[in-house]
């Protein structure tokens, strides 16, 4: 793995060694030097977690028992993830950065050691399997009291950098099967650090929402010969009702059968697999529609939108022609002072109820005054 | 339907028409006279809802846009679900009663009108369908202040008639798949009553979870001619370590690939379909171990948890022989103060995420003192 290394958009990685082993990965336009130690004392790493088959409807679970004592809610000054300052070492050595990805303290899931397979044969007698994979976390500024949407573009372009150059580094790996970077945002669905950050999970497994969607993708291919995202995307821009925002290379929307009382998917005009796959062109105007969206998610109430924000990516290893590259930001804010929650027919179910129709919310996302 | 009919258990049903044509069913064990009548203004029923496909993952996504004005967390005396006093009329006309179910004034499903069918095209231009359905709310005590776990055994058998008389009559509903009775209890879940009550969906549709735990019991029984539900109790018993409770007719253990902090599957020891299908026996000794069960979870942590209880029963239509009956109950408190969030791992992937081992969640629930 080099250390330093020229991406796209003037932007340059410079990776460095944690106190602990770890990798800390800046992403800078400037050319920054990037040479502070991680000067904090080594604490030992929690060992790998374990893989269970739920038979019932063959889904893995990952076990990482080791992640109770996660630091939940810091006040500012013991925030890990602001720059290293005299006042205190975080997980970011420099006293300033721009974007960075470091390997998660606290992983649901690492990578093994050597040789490593997933069971074939499914049942109740499945065997474990240790929970293979990567956790990572990605950093969007060294400001603590800022969102993503508060972002530059320049940031965000930035960003988005980071995100491709992970895919792509963590699709190598023999063991990774789909790579999901996500952002939670909001103490309304469970963050427990304020600052800007999002997170890449590298499953060694299929998740189970992706199975089902190259389920549903392969059937409707072999019906109709046609990619089922590109039609339901051709239906969105037809329709035109749902959609919230929109410039040459991407599409927001909400989708015809939104399932949360605000959803949105952000698509490419030009489809593609994953990150790595998308043109100059695409790459360089995604920050205006991303900070479109998140902007009109924020003034719907006025108030900060708790979200999940989250790459549906083709997985690494097949489907790559049936499944596209989208952005689906979700949030479970249905109105001031009411969330919307997953009880009984969507937790033990899967079936959801919704309140509102996807026009409706596509309407309140339109009709907000931002400033662009 | 016959206004009056001797149920099991020496319980009788009492069918009595609301002011707004709604049903009401009075379940008692004294032949009690249930002929009061429901003196509130007549209000207009919602339409029917919408049903629409999410075509990425071929689930139907139910749209009921008249929910929005649902009565939140009213004051003890404004509460629907007391029996009626001088002091308010409520949803029950009677001054006192046993157990109750009545049609839920705010249905997400309802009765179609006339001749009704599920689309079977699948793609982005599948039409929408009328939410099809019923969704009923079962009153398991008058007591305002008490929950599933204070109630007595005869209470409680008295509710599990309620629930098998209720799945005998959907099931025979000619657009009904799927009978589904189960509580959400708490705050931290979204429960906007806080009577003690439990909720009964009869979808027209395959929920996905019921669809997919039906795919992976009829893989398996291609594969070992065994119904999967069976082995997995059977390993159940034979690990031990897992089980919290059981009886001659029940067994009561965390599964072993939990998704929850806590987590709990009550089975009967002879499998059955569904609710309709349990012996006397059975039905008999149900209270003893779901009172147990609840009781040890209220006792974890001290402080009533909040919960999902969900009654899996085999399809209405297909599946009979390969889907089993069970309670599955789910627990988002991991400790005092802090709750299992489903953020982007398992809300966007569907790839849940786990901090607890099962065998550790089993044994606070075995240590738990409880006076039985």
């Amino acid at each position: 793995m080099r250390q330093i290394k020229d991406l796209a958009a003037g932007v340059r990685r410079n990776n460095r060694t944690m106190a602990d082993g770890r990798t800390i990965r800046y992403y800078d336009t400037h050319s920054q030097l990037r040479e502070a130690n991680d000067l904090r004392p080594v604490e030992e790493q929690p060992p790998i977690g374990e893989l269970r088959l739920d038979p019932l409807v063959k889904e893995w679970i990952a076990f990482a028992a080791h992640r109770q004592t996660r630091i939940f809610l810091p006040p500012k000054e013991l925030c890990p993830l602001c720059p290293t300052t005299n006042a205190g070492l975080s997980e970011i050595p420099e006293s300033d950065f721009e974007v960075v990805v470091f390997d998660n303290r606290f992983p649901s899931l690492r990578p093994p050691n050597g040789e490593w397979s997933l069971p074939q044969n499914i049942g109740p007698d499945t065997p474990t399997a240790p929970a293979a994979g990567v956790c990572e976390v990605v950093c969007f500024t060294p400001d603590h009291g800022q969102s993503f949407a508060d972002l530059s573009p320049r940031q965000v372009r930035t960003v988005l950098e980071a995100w491709r150059d992970r895919t792509a580094e963590l699709s190598e790996l023999d063991f990774i099967q789909q790579v999901f970077p996500f952002e939670n945002r909001g103490e309304e669905i469970g963050v427990t650090l304020m600052h800007p950050h999002g997170q890449i999970y590298a499953y060694s497994y299929l998740p189970p929402k992706t199975e089902k969607m190259l389920r549903a993708a392969t059937e409707y291919f072999q019906q109709t010969g046609n990619v089922l995202f590109d039609d339901l995307v051709a239906r969105e821009i037809r329709d035109e009702i749902r959609i919230v925002a929109k410039n040459d290379h991407w599409i927001a929307f909400v989708p015809f059968a939104a399932r949360y009382p605000f959803e949105i998917h952000v698509a490419p005009v030009s489809p593609v697999a994953d990150l790595t796959e998308l043109s100059t062109d695409a790459c360089d105007s995604f920050p205006e529609i991303a900070l479109e969206v998140l902007q009109r998610l924020d003034r719907v109430f006025n108030i900060p939108m708790a979200y999940i924000a989250a790459w549906h990516q083709a997985p690494v290893r097949e489907g790559r022609d049936l499944l596209r590259l989208h952005w689906q930001i979700t949030s479970v804010r249905r109105a001031p002072g009411k969330l919307k929650y997953l009880a009984g027919s969507e937790s033990a179910m899967g079936a959801f109820i919704m309140d509102m129709l996807p026009e409706q919310s596509a309407q309140q996302l339109r009709e907000v005054v931002i400033t662009k």
